[in-house]
């Protein structure tokens, strides 16, 4: 019998450097994958239908919430976007790890329905230099900075609700802790116990 | 500030590799060490008091049980043997993480007291790899393997009630398992929220 893969959510304040952590990780451990999400945004030139989306119309993601489809799911502006439960409880059967990188809200749907996630926050080692990552990126005016600080502040705050912390220092060490909360994760007595070795 | 170190509570069969799991954490994590216990056996050639054992007579080991200053104790035919609690609690305040490497009925008495320790089992890989080791120690009697046996299968049903359960294939594997738990469990959000970094 295989193991249960590990569902990791994943959330931290942007700029905190979610996104290069776990692609470290993923270049480690190879059974770590990211879902794939659900959007009725167009798709974008180079992407692929089922590889960095599942592209829906307005109407058939509707219907996935109706449905109870969706392990989580939110509207930004006119688009949905959401992760289909179906895809993502059978990649944890066969024993994959699946990374949902998602932001506090989300994550706090997804504990409602499985509190045997492991949920773990990434953040910045302090405000100044997530300001610092943030002002580096070229791209952000002014007031998208403000915001981007606004809202990481409210977002540290929630960070004590998730099992880990952890603070990006360095994406190398940050990466390892990530690696070590899965190896340890998988040798917890309460998702071995399901396996009855002895 | 210093974060606490961690309480680690290593029990297992006797044959299931937990002294040699164990020294290889600490030779790959100096800050990681063994607790010296206290005992009322008298000192073997070499032995030095406070590295190996503290060395107490019959009467001061019953004043310090009863006056709680064990974590644990038992007596073991003619002599008791325990840890001493504030030598522990010392270390863990000046960020050391601490082995007690006991055995399951003085893991229960620790966990009363400190449900924030970190409790893991080292259980050999089968019952039938568990008698070969223990059988390729050619110091034991005939009599002395079955009676271990027998100890290690009550053991094992115990290995739910521990947080992880390490299966030791390999030593080097189960250590480094071992040092994934330690590594996790200071990215635990529990234990940060106490150094509130935000």
């Amino acid at each position: 019998m295989t193991a249960q893969g590990l569902l990791l959510v994943i959330s931290g304040p942007s700029g905190a450097g979610k996104g290069t952590v776990c692609r470290v990780l993923m270049s480690r451990q190879p059974q770590v994958r990211y879902s794939v999400s659900a959007t009725t945004r167009p798709p974008r030139t180079g992407e692929v239908e089922g590889v960095h989306y599942y592209f829906k119309t307005q109407e058939q993601f509707e219907a996935m919430i109706a449905q109870d489809k969706l392990i989580e799911w939110a509207k930004v502006y006119d688009n949905y976007y959401g992760t289909p439960k179906e895809p993502v409880m059978e990649a944890l059967r066969s024993g994959r790890d699946i990374i949902l990188e998602i932001d506090i809200q989300g994550a706090f749907q997804v504990k409602e329905k499985y509190p045997e996630g492991v949920y773990v926050f990434i953040a910045p080692p302090s405000l100044e230099e997530l300001r610092r990552r943030i002002e580096g990126r070229a791209t952000d005016a002014t007031e998208v900075i403000a915001k981007r600080m606004k809202a990481a502040a409210g977002e540290l705050d929630q960070a004590g609700k998730y099992d880990y912390i952890i603070v990006n220092d360095t994406v190398e060490t940050a990466a390892l802790k990530l690696e070590a909360i899965v190896t340890a994760e998988k040798c917890r007595a309460s998702r071995l116990s399901s396996l009855k070795p002895y």
